[in-house]
Protein backbone atom coordinates (compact mmCIF):
# COMPACT_ATOMS: atom_id res chain seq x y z
CA UNK A 1 0.00 0.00 0.00
CA UNK A 2 1.53 3.79 -1.08
CA UNK A 3 2.00 5.35 2.19
CA UNK A 4 0.19 8.53 2.48
CA UNK A 5 2.09 12.22 2.55
CA UNK A 6 3.18 13.53 5.88
CA UNK A 7 2.29 16.45 6.83
CA UNK A 8 4.25 19.42 8.62
CA UNK A 9 1.93 22.28 9.63
CA UNK A 10 3.26 25.44 10.46
CA UNK A 11 1.85 27.23 13.03
CA UNK A 12 2.70 31.61 14.33
CA UNK A 13 0.53 31.93 16.90
CA UNK A 14 -3.24 31.44 18.37
CA UNK A 15 -5.80 33.83 17.05
CA UNK A 16 -6.40 36.04 14.07
CA UNK A 17 -5.24 39.17 15.36
CA UNK A 18 -1.60 38.16 16.33
CA UNK A 19 -0.80 34.53 15.41
CA UNK A 20 -2.48 31.74 13.71
CA UNK A 21 -6.28 31.60 12.13
CA UNK A 22 -7.58 29.58 14.30
CA UNK A 23 -10.73 28.06 11.97
CA UNK A 24 -7.86 28.03 9.21
CA UNK A 25 -5.85 26.27 11.07
CA UNK A 26 -8.04 23.72 12.52
CA UNK A 27 -10.35 23.26 9.39
CA UNK A 28 -6.31 22.41 7.90
CA UNK A 29 -5.78 19.71 10.61
CA UNK A 30 -9.35 18.08 9.99
CA UNK A 31 -8.94 18.20 6.11
CA UNK A 32 -5.21 16.14 6.71
CA UNK A 33 -7.03 13.59 9.07
CA UNK A 34 -10.15 13.30 6.71
CA UNK A 35 -8.10 12.44 3.78
CA UNK A 36 -5.58 9.61 5.29
CA UNK A 37 -2.58 11.42 6.00
CA UNK A 38 -0.61 12.16 9.14
CA UNK A 39 0.48 15.66 10.53
CA UNK A 40 2.72 16.81 13.50
CA UNK A 41 3.00 20.64 14.23
CA UNK A 42 6.02 22.94 14.51
CA UNK A 43 5.85 27.00 15.35
CA UNK A 44 9.38 28.73 15.66
CA UNK A 45 10.23 29.57 19.69
CA UNK A 46 10.37 33.06 19.47
CA UNK A 47 8.51 36.24 21.19
CA UNK A 48 5.53 37.20 18.96
CA UNK A 49 5.59 40.92 17.70
CA UNK A 50 2.77 41.86 19.52
CA UNK A 51 -0.24 40.30 21.40
CA UNK A 52 -3.17 42.16 20.23
CA UNK A 53 -6.87 42.17 22.21
CA UNK A 54 -8.85 39.46 19.72
CA UNK A 55 -11.96 41.57 21.29
CA UNK A 56 -10.65 45.09 20.92
CA UNK A 57 -8.24 44.90 18.44
CA UNK A 58 -5.96 47.09 20.90
CA UNK A 59 -2.37 46.06 21.34
CA UNK A 60 -1.82 44.73 24.90
CA UNK A 61 1.21 45.15 26.71
CA UNK A 62 2.12 41.49 27.60
CA UNK A 63 4.53 39.18 25.94
CA UNK A 64 3.62 35.88 24.55
CA UNK A 65 5.77 33.36 22.63
CA UNK A 66 4.70 31.28 19.45
CA UNK A 67 5.59 28.11 20.76
CA UNK A 68 3.95 27.99 23.60
CA UNK A 69 0.79 29.90 22.12
CA UNK A 70 0.72 27.73 18.73
CA UNK A 71 0.89 24.97 21.38
CA UNK A 72 -3.15 25.65 21.96
CA UNK A 73 -4.04 25.17 18.53
CA UNK A 74 -1.79 21.91 18.45
CA UNK A 75 -2.81 20.38 22.30
CA UNK A 76 0.59 20.24 23.13
CA UNK A 77 1.32 18.14 20.24
CA UNK A 78 3.91 20.56 18.96
CA UNK A 79 7.66 21.08 18.11
CA UNK A 80 9.71 23.98 18.08
CA UNK A 81 10.80 24.30 14.13
CA UNK A 82 14.48 24.03 14.58
CA UNK A 83 13.69 20.23 15.40
CA UNK A 84 11.81 19.66 11.91
CA UNK A 85 13.86 17.37 9.61
CA UNK A 86 12.28 18.14 6.18
CA UNK A 87 12.99 14.08 5.03
CA UNK A 88 10.32 13.13 7.62
CA UNK A 89 7.39 15.11 5.53
CA UNK A 90 5.97 14.99 1.71
CA UNK A 91 4.07 18.48 2.52
CA UNK A 92 4.44 21.61 4.08
CA UNK A 93 1.43 23.72 5.23
CA UNK A 94 0.93 27.54 6.60
CA UNK A 95 -1.90 28.62 8.04
CA UNK A 96 -2.63 32.37 7.27
CA UNK A 97 -3.83 34.77 10.35
CA UNK A 98 -2.04 37.97 11.39
CA UNK A 99 0.91 35.70 12.71
CA UNK A 100 1.89 34.77 9.41
CA UNK A 101 3.10 38.51 8.64
CA UNK A 102 4.02 39.58 11.74
CA UNK A 103 5.78 37.09 13.25
CA UNK A 104 7.26 34.66 10.20
CA UNK A 105 8.16 38.13 8.82
CA UNK A 106 7.30 41.75 9.60
CA UNK A 107 5.48 42.66 6.12
CA UNK A 108 2.39 44.03 8.14
CA UNK A 109 4.93 46.74 9.65
CA UNK A 110 7.56 47.09 6.13
CA UNK A 111 5.89 45.95 3.95
CA UNK A 112 7.87 44.60 0.65
CA UNK A 113 10.95 44.88 2.22
CA UNK A 114 10.18 43.08 5.24
CA UNK A 115 12.75 41.21 7.26
CA UNK A 116 12.06 36.72 7.20
CA UNK A 117 12.33 34.83 10.15
CA UNK A 118 15.23 32.99 9.17
CA UNK A 119 14.37 29.40 10.40
CA UNK A 120 10.84 29.95 8.33
CA UNK A 121 12.93 31.31 5.39
CA UNK A 122 15.07 28.58 5.68
CA UNK A 123 12.63 26.44 5.97
CA UNK A 124 10.61 27.29 2.68
CA UNK A 125 14.60 27.22 0.81
CA UNK A 126 15.23 23.89 1.70
CA UNK A 127 11.59 22.37 1.18
CA UNK A 128 11.54 24.29 -2.67
CA UNK A 129 14.84 22.51 -3.32
CA UNK A 130 13.82 19.40 -1.77
CA UNK A 131 10.81 19.39 -4.30
CA UNK A 132 8.17 19.42 -1.10
CA UNK A 133 4.84 20.39 -1.46
CA UNK A 134 4.07 23.64 -0.31
CA UNK A 135 0.64 24.76 0.80
CA UNK A 136 -0.13 28.67 2.03
CA UNK A 137 -3.91 29.84 3.35
CA UNK A 138 -5.29 33.27 3.53
CA UNK A 139 -2.33 36.08 3.52
CA UNK A 140 0.37 33.15 4.20
CA UNK A 141 1.22 33.39 0.51
CA UNK A 142 2.68 36.63 0.75
CA UNK A 143 5.14 35.09 3.39
CA UNK A 144 5.84 32.57 0.32
CA UNK A 145 6.13 35.03 -2.41
CA UNK A 146 8.60 37.03 -0.78
CA UNK A 147 11.22 33.99 0.07
CA UNK A 148 10.62 31.97 -3.04
CA UNK A 149 9.04 34.86 -5.54
CA UNK A 150 12.35 34.84 -7.58
CA UNK A 151 11.31 31.02 -8.86
CA UNK A 152 8.15 32.74 -10.60
CA UNK A 153 6.12 30.79 -8.28
CA UNK A 154 1.89 31.31 -9.03
CA UNK A 155 -0.34 32.26 -5.61
CA UNK A 156 -3.43 33.40 -4.57
CA UNK A 157 -4.82 35.52 -2.03
CA UNK A 158 -8.06 35.93 -3.73
CA UNK A 159 -9.04 39.09 -5.51
CA UNK A 160 -7.01 41.71 -3.53
CA UNK A 161 -5.79 44.01 -6.25
CA UNK A 162 -3.38 46.08 -3.92
CA UNK A 163 -1.82 42.65 -2.08
CA UNK A 164 -2.11 40.89 -5.71
CA UNK A 165 0.45 43.63 -7.24
CA UNK A 166 2.94 43.56 -3.85
CA UNK A 167 3.04 39.73 -4.49
CA UNK A 168 3.99 40.29 -8.16
CA UNK A 169 6.66 42.74 -7.18
CA UNK A 170 8.18 40.24 -4.91
CA UNK A 171 8.39 38.14 -8.67
CA UNK A 172 5.51 35.85 -7.83
CA UNK A 173 2.42 35.76 -10.24
CA UNK A 174 -1.27 36.09 -8.60
CA UNK A 175 -3.65 34.16 -9.87
CA UNK A 176 -7.31 35.46 -8.93
CA UNK A 177 -9.05 32.25 -7.45
CA UNK A 178 -12.29 31.41 -5.95
CA UNK A 179 -12.51 30.95 -2.15
CA UNK A 180 -13.89 27.51 -2.50
CA UNK A 181 -10.79 26.45 -4.78
CA UNK A 182 -6.80 25.88 -4.72
CA UNK A 183 -4.47 27.85 -6.83
CA UNK A 184 -2.15 25.01 -8.18
CA UNK A 185 1.41 25.65 -9.23
CA UNK A 186 2.11 21.97 -10.08
CA UNK A 187 5.35 23.25 -11.61
CA UNK A 188 6.94 24.46 -8.42
CA UNK A 189 4.60 22.46 -6.04
CA UNK A 190 3.08 25.21 -4.41
CA UNK A 191 -0.65 25.30 -3.39
CA UNK A 192 -2.80 28.07 -2.10
CA UNK A 193 -6.18 29.27 -0.81
CA UNK A 194 -7.77 32.67 -0.16
CA UNK A 195 -9.58 31.30 3.35
CA UNK A 196 -10.80 34.47 5.27
CA UNK A 197 -9.25 36.81 2.52
CA UNK A 198 -12.70 36.04 0.78
CA UNK A 199 -14.61 33.82 2.98
CA UNK A 200 -17.84 34.83 5.03
CA UNK A 201 -18.50 31.70 6.62
CA UNK A 202 -16.37 28.39 8.39
CA UNK A 203 -17.87 26.22 6.26
CA UNK A 204 -16.19 28.18 3.06
CA UNK A 205 -13.11 28.26 4.84
CA UNK A 206 -13.32 24.27 5.88
CA UNK A 207 -14.22 23.89 1.86
CA UNK A 208 -11.32 25.61 0.98
CA UNK A 209 -9.04 24.28 3.20
CA UNK A 210 -9.71 20.94 1.83
CA UNK A 211 -9.49 22.04 -1.66
CA UNK A 212 -5.97 22.73 -0.48
CA UNK A 213 -4.90 19.83 1.13
CA UNK A 214 -6.53 17.51 -1.79
CA UNK A 215 -4.15 19.20 -4.20
CA UNK A 216 -1.11 18.95 -2.28
CA UNK A 217 -1.82 15.27 -1.59
CA UNK A 218 -2.45 14.86 -5.70
CA UNK A 219 1.12 16.64 -6.28
CA UNK A 220 2.94 14.09 -3.92
CA UNK A 221 1.17 10.83 -5.50
CA UNK A 222 1.81 12.50 -8.87
CA UNK A 223 5.28 13.32 -8.58
CA UNK B 1 -39.86 27.94 4.98
CA UNK B 2 -38.97 26.49 8.50
CA UNK B 3 -36.55 28.71 10.42
CA UNK B 4 -33.55 26.90 10.82
CA UNK B 5 -32.39 26.96 14.67
CA UNK B 6 -30.69 29.76 16.27
CA UNK B 7 -27.04 28.68 18.18
CA UNK B 8 -25.67 30.32 21.39
CA UNK B 9 -22.18 29.02 21.55
CA UNK B 10 -20.79 29.55 24.78
CA UNK B 11 -16.74 29.36 25.78
CA UNK B 12 -14.76 29.13 28.52
CA UNK B 13 -11.31 30.81 27.34
CA UNK B 14 -9.25 29.05 24.56
CA UNK B 15 -7.10 26.04 24.85
CA UNK B 16 -7.92 22.83 26.33
CA UNK B 17 -5.33 23.26 29.78
CA UNK B 18 -7.48 26.49 30.99
CA UNK B 19 -10.43 27.30 28.22
CA UNK B 20 -12.76 25.93 25.66
CA UNK B 21 -10.73 22.87 23.57
CA UNK B 22 -10.01 24.36 20.28
CA UNK B 23 -10.80 21.75 17.67
CA UNK B 24 -13.84 21.06 19.82
CA UNK B 25 -15.21 24.42 19.62
CA UNK B 26 -14.34 24.97 15.60
CA UNK B 27 -15.97 21.76 15.01
CA UNK B 28 -18.83 22.69 16.88
CA UNK B 29 -18.71 25.59 14.97
CA UNK B 30 -18.46 23.98 11.32
CA UNK B 31 -21.03 21.59 11.94
CA UNK B 32 -23.53 24.66 13.06
CA UNK B 33 -23.16 25.87 9.35
CA UNK B 34 -22.59 22.56 7.30
CA UNK B 35 -26.08 21.88 8.79
CA UNK B 36 -27.55 25.11 7.68
CA UNK B 37 -27.65 26.77 11.34
CA UNK B 38 -26.53 29.98 12.38
CA UNK B 39 -24.45 31.15 15.72
CA UNK B 40 -23.49 33.62 17.83
CA UNK B 41 -20.87 32.88 20.47
CA UNK B 42 -20.99 34.62 24.32
CA UNK B 43 -18.81 34.43 27.28
CA UNK B 44 -18.38 34.90 30.79
CA UNK B 45 -16.51 38.51 31.47
CA UNK B 46 -14.58 37.30 33.83
CA UNK B 47 -10.94 36.09 35.10
CA UNK B 48 -9.39 32.60 33.93
CA UNK B 49 -8.79 30.28 37.60
CA UNK B 50 -5.12 30.14 36.23
CA UNK B 51 -3.12 30.45 33.15
CA UNK B 52 -1.67 26.84 32.09
CA UNK B 53 1.02 26.88 29.47
CA UNK B 54 -0.38 24.41 26.61
CA UNK B 55 3.31 23.18 26.10
CA UNK B 56 4.55 22.36 29.67
CA UNK B 57 1.41 22.34 31.47
CA UNK B 58 2.79 24.43 33.97
CA UNK B 59 1.03 27.12 35.54
CA UNK B 60 1.72 30.86 34.07
CA UNK B 61 2.21 33.71 36.29
CA UNK B 62 -0.21 35.75 33.84
CA UNK B 63 -3.64 37.04 34.04
CA UNK B 64 -6.40 36.20 31.21
CA UNK B 65 -9.78 37.43 30.67
CA UNK B 66 -12.07 34.48 29.29
CA UNK B 67 -14.51 37.20 27.04
CA UNK B 68 -11.11 38.58 26.16
CA UNK B 69 -9.08 34.80 25.12
CA UNK B 70 -12.61 33.20 23.69
CA UNK B 71 -12.62 36.37 21.11
CA UNK B 72 -9.58 34.16 19.48
CA UNK B 73 -11.98 31.31 19.05
CA UNK B 74 -14.87 33.50 17.72
CA UNK B 75 -12.46 35.66 15.58
CA UNK B 76 -13.48 38.86 17.32
CA UNK B 77 -17.31 38.32 17.01
CA UNK B 78 -18.09 37.56 20.67
CA UNK B 79 -20.63 39.27 23.23
CA UNK B 80 -20.54 38.76 26.80
CA UNK B 81 -22.54 36.07 28.63
CA UNK B 82 -24.83 38.72 30.03
CA UNK B 83 -26.05 40.17 26.92
CA UNK B 84 -27.38 36.80 25.54
CA UNK B 85 -31.28 36.67 25.16
CA UNK B 86 -32.35 33.48 25.51
CA UNK B 87 -35.60 34.53 23.60
CA UNK B 88 -33.04 34.59 20.31
CA UNK B 89 -32.11 31.08 20.54
CA UNK B 90 -33.17 27.36 20.37
CA UNK B 91 -29.79 25.84 21.38
CA UNK B 92 -27.43 26.21 23.52
CA UNK B 93 -23.82 24.51 23.09
CA UNK B 94 -21.35 24.28 25.70
CA UNK B 95 -17.72 22.69 24.13
CA UNK B 96 -15.40 21.02 26.44
CA UNK B 97 -11.91 22.08 27.27
CA UNK B 98 -10.65 22.20 30.96
CA UNK B 99 -12.38 25.97 31.08
CA UNK B 100 -15.53 24.23 31.48
CA UNK B 101 -14.58 23.08 35.09
CA UNK B 102 -12.17 25.71 36.04
CA UNK B 103 -13.42 28.54 34.49
CA UNK B 104 -17.51 27.85 34.10
CA UNK B 105 -16.90 26.20 37.67
CA UNK B 106 -14.03 25.02 40.15
CA UNK B 107 -14.93 20.89 39.20
CA UNK B 108 -11.74 20.55 38.88
CA UNK B 109 -10.60 22.09 42.72
CA UNK B 110 -13.63 21.18 44.60
CA UNK B 111 -15.07 18.31 42.56
CA UNK B 112 -19.17 17.47 43.45
CA UNK B 113 -19.08 20.43 45.89
CA UNK B 114 -18.14 22.89 42.74
CA UNK B 115 -19.16 26.38 42.89
CA UNK B 116 -20.70 27.53 39.69
CA UNK B 117 -20.57 30.69 38.02
CA UNK B 118 -24.16 32.22 38.69
CA UNK B 119 -24.06 33.63 34.96
CA UNK B 120 -23.46 29.95 33.89
CA UNK B 121 -25.95 28.44 36.60
CA UNK B 122 -28.70 30.75 35.66
CA UNK B 123 -28.30 30.50 31.99
CA UNK B 124 -28.57 27.12 32.50
CA UNK B 125 -31.85 26.97 34.61
CA UNK B 126 -33.53 29.46 31.97
CA UNK B 127 -32.58 27.54 29.25
CA UNK B 128 -33.87 24.34 31.04
CA UNK B 129 -37.16 25.80 32.05
CA UNK B 130 -37.84 27.67 28.61
CA UNK B 131 -37.13 23.95 26.91
CA UNK B 132 -34.29 25.27 25.08
CA UNK B 133 -32.01 22.35 23.36
CA UNK B 134 -28.82 21.88 25.58
CA UNK B 135 -25.44 20.27 23.77
CA UNK B 136 -22.47 19.81 26.02
CA UNK B 137 -18.95 18.08 24.60
CA UNK B 138 -16.02 16.19 26.71
CA UNK B 139 -16.34 17.30 30.33
CA UNK B 140 -18.46 20.01 30.00
CA UNK B 141 -21.93 17.44 30.68
CA UNK B 142 -19.88 17.72 34.24
CA UNK B 143 -21.15 21.11 34.69
CA UNK B 144 -24.73 20.78 32.86
CA UNK B 145 -24.92 17.44 35.51
CA UNK B 146 -23.75 20.03 38.42
CA UNK B 147 -26.81 22.89 37.76
CA UNK B 148 -29.29 20.09 35.79
CA UNK B 149 -28.43 16.70 37.96
CA UNK B 150 -31.88 17.79 40.11
CA UNK B 151 -33.96 17.13 36.82
CA UNK B 152 -32.59 13.54 36.33
CA UNK B 153 -30.98 14.43 33.25
CA UNK B 154 -28.86 12.06 31.11
CA UNK B 155 -25.88 12.78 30.05
CA UNK B 156 -22.58 11.11 28.57
CA UNK B 157 -19.14 11.80 29.36
CA UNK B 158 -17.71 8.75 27.09
CA UNK B 159 -17.17 5.99 29.54
CA UNK B 160 -14.69 7.06 32.16
CA UNK B 161 -16.25 5.22 35.37
CA UNK B 162 -14.33 7.56 37.79
CA UNK B 163 -16.12 11.02 36.77
CA UNK B 164 -19.47 9.03 35.77
CA UNK B 165 -19.65 8.17 39.21
CA UNK B 166 -19.39 11.48 39.94
CA UNK B 167 -22.16 12.63 37.76
CA UNK B 168 -24.61 9.80 38.82
CA UNK B 169 -23.92 11.85 42.57
CA UNK B 170 -25.00 14.49 41.17
CA UNK B 171 -28.20 13.14 40.41
CA UNK B 172 -28.01 12.93 36.76
CA UNK B 173 -27.75 9.53 34.59
CA UNK B 174 -24.76 8.37 33.20
CA UNK B 175 -24.73 6.90 29.73
CA UNK B 176 -21.72 5.45 27.47
CA UNK B 177 -21.51 6.56 24.28
CA UNK B 178 -19.44 6.13 21.41
CA UNK B 179 -17.11 8.95 19.96
CA UNK B 180 -18.98 9.18 17.19
CA UNK B 181 -22.24 9.63 18.36
CA UNK B 182 -24.19 11.56 20.71
CA UNK B 183 -26.44 10.67 24.01
CA UNK B 184 -29.84 12.23 23.28
CA UNK B 185 -32.17 13.06 26.45
CA UNK B 186 -35.14 13.64 24.39
CA UNK B 187 -37.47 14.46 28.07
CA UNK B 188 -35.12 16.50 28.77
CA UNK B 189 -33.96 18.26 25.90
CA UNK B 190 -29.92 17.65 26.63
CA UNK B 191 -27.60 16.31 24.31
CA UNK B 192 -23.89 15.56 24.93
CA UNK B 193 -21.15 13.75 23.13
CA UNK B 194 -17.57 12.60 24.73
CA UNK B 195 -15.32 14.00 22.32
CA UNK B 196 -11.51 14.41 23.29
CA UNK B 197 -12.82 12.34 26.66
CA UNK B 198 -12.60 9.65 24.01
CA UNK B 199 -11.48 10.62 20.82
CA UNK B 200 -8.27 9.92 18.93
CA UNK B 201 -8.01 12.18 16.21
CA UNK B 202 -9.80 15.61 15.42
CA UNK B 203 -12.03 13.39 12.51
CA UNK B 204 -13.45 11.63 15.48
CA UNK B 205 -13.78 14.95 17.46
CA UNK B 206 -15.32 16.45 13.90
CA UNK B 207 -17.81 13.53 13.39
CA UNK B 208 -18.77 13.56 16.76
CA UNK B 209 -19.59 17.45 17.00
CA UNK B 210 -21.79 16.64 14.25
CA UNK B 211 -23.92 14.08 15.70
CA UNK B 212 -24.27 16.30 18.77
CA UNK B 213 -25.64 19.53 16.56
CA UNK B 214 -27.82 17.27 14.09
CA UNK B 215 -29.67 15.74 17.29
CA UNK B 216 -29.82 19.20 18.87
CA UNK B 217 -31.91 20.19 15.39
CA UNK B 218 -33.75 17.33 15.31
CA UNK B 219 -34.90 17.88 18.61
CA UNK B 220 -35.38 21.21 17.92
CA UNK B 221 -37.58 20.52 15.03
CA UNK B 222 -39.79 17.85 16.60
CA UNK B 223 -40.67 19.93 19.37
Amino acid sequence: MKKMPRFAVILSGCGRTDGSEIHESVTALLAIDNNGCSYQCFAPNIKQQAVINNLTSEISKEERNVLVESARIARGDIKPLEKLDINEFDCILFPGGMGAISNWCNFNIKGIDCDVEPSIANLLETAYKNKKIIGAMCIAPVLIAKVLGKYGITVTIGNDKKVADVIQKMGAVHENTDVLCACVDDKNLVVTTSAYMLASSIKEVATGANALVCSMINLKTNS
